[in-house]
């Protein structure tokens, strides 16, 4: 991504609490505090400039959005949109996602986006990639089984996200391998997603949801009175 | 597919029971037999004019390959090129594939083949589809717990049968979304492959294999020590 060089941008981000909430951590298990309204809770991992979460967030009043960023320069534009036009159900952090488990209690978030992540191309990056096993386990825990909805353009980082979904056991709800050329009806893009879908490029797009494997197993074993 | 007629097929494929072997279902649990050598059976379902079968079983005289196609008019194809220049390893059934474990004991087969299978794109017609549940169960209990390899050029069929196949619990070995720009070697192509390929369509490929729920479960389970 080509970043303007935003002056202040340290300053503007400390001096705005309210948007972006400084140490996340200690949020861990209150998180609705930061909000006008207690309801569910999605986040975006590496929101970059915020386009996605802010139009999900105007259009989806009923659930709480979280932008994690971690870089100044980015994090900047989405605050300044919400400086300008601030609204009740989303707000920011600025860090940097490796250990999100410790910014969030079981269950505390409902569902992970993952748009356009940085695709780590290199086999030694793997475990950088945010579709991760290491990253899953995490989103596992925050969201106690619940979601992820994933996009983009990188069709190697598709393939290899639909492999490390798959093979972590999670189920898949929705598929597409070119959003742009489907029936998803409400699609909301991100700034890249906008600028590079002219391209002709497809956009892949993947829900999955975690399972309970221990209660799975449980079941299975019980119908099958092995147990 | 377009088709040409072709007069005696059936008089052809009759007559030649070495290639075209009659009565699939007398031959379960006894496969070795119609071949010279016992070593691990690989299957196509749904085979069409044979050509990926006949190359892989050339490359590969180590694997036996039997080809399942139901239809006179594209079997006869392969059993021409058969009789022309006889395999030791490759042999044909004419017959549809719905009950496929009435054919094969279990494990009798490694590796199921599906390449460019009929979309069947209506919703109402889903069960015909050749990564479906109903198909999926019966491969698992041939292979016992086996692999399949499956090759397409159908976006939707692709997108169905990756969310069929994860939410059957299989795990995903390989994947390309634009298989000819991959660095995958030695990939062998069907005629339809070869056709259309040139046309710019990205060629889908997905490479799987069943669990052992049960199996998965108990290790599971005793790992936690709760059962």
């Amino acid at each position: 991504m080509r970043l303007r060089n935003i002056p202040h941008a340290k300053e503007t981000i400390e001096n705005n609490p309210q948007y972006v909430i400084p140490e996340p951590k200690d949020h861990r298990g209150s998180w609705q505090q930061n909000f006008e309204k207690n309801q569910p809770l999605h986040i975006e991992v590496g929101m970059g400039r915020g386009r996605f979460l802010y139009e999900m967030a105007q259009a989806n009043p009923t659930i709480n959005y979280l932008g994690i960023e971690k870089m100044d320069s980015v994090i900047i534009i989405a605050l300044e949109r919400l400086m300008k036009n601030p609204l009740p159900n989303l707000r920011l952090i600025r860090v940097d996602a490796e250990q999100i488990d410790e910014m969030f209690a079981r269950g505390e978030v409902e569902r992970v986006y993952l748009n356009f992540s940085d695709p780590w191309p290199k086999k030694k990056h793997a475990k950088r990639r945010l579709t991760h096993e290491n990253f899953l386990k995490q989103y596992e825990t925050i969201t106690d089984f619940g979601a992820i909805h994933f996009k983009t353009d990188n069709r190697s980082l598709f393939e290899y996200s639909l492999m490390s979904l798959a093979n972590y056991g999670m189920k898949y709800d929705y598929m597409s391998l070119d959003l742009h050329n489907s029936d998803f009806e409400g699609n909301i893009m991100t700034e890249y997603e906008a600028r590079f879908s002219q391209k002709g490029h497809p956009i892949y797009r993947l829900e999955a949801h975690f399972v309970n494997k221990m209660k799975a197993c449980q079941t299975l074993l019980s119908d099958e009175e092995t147990c």
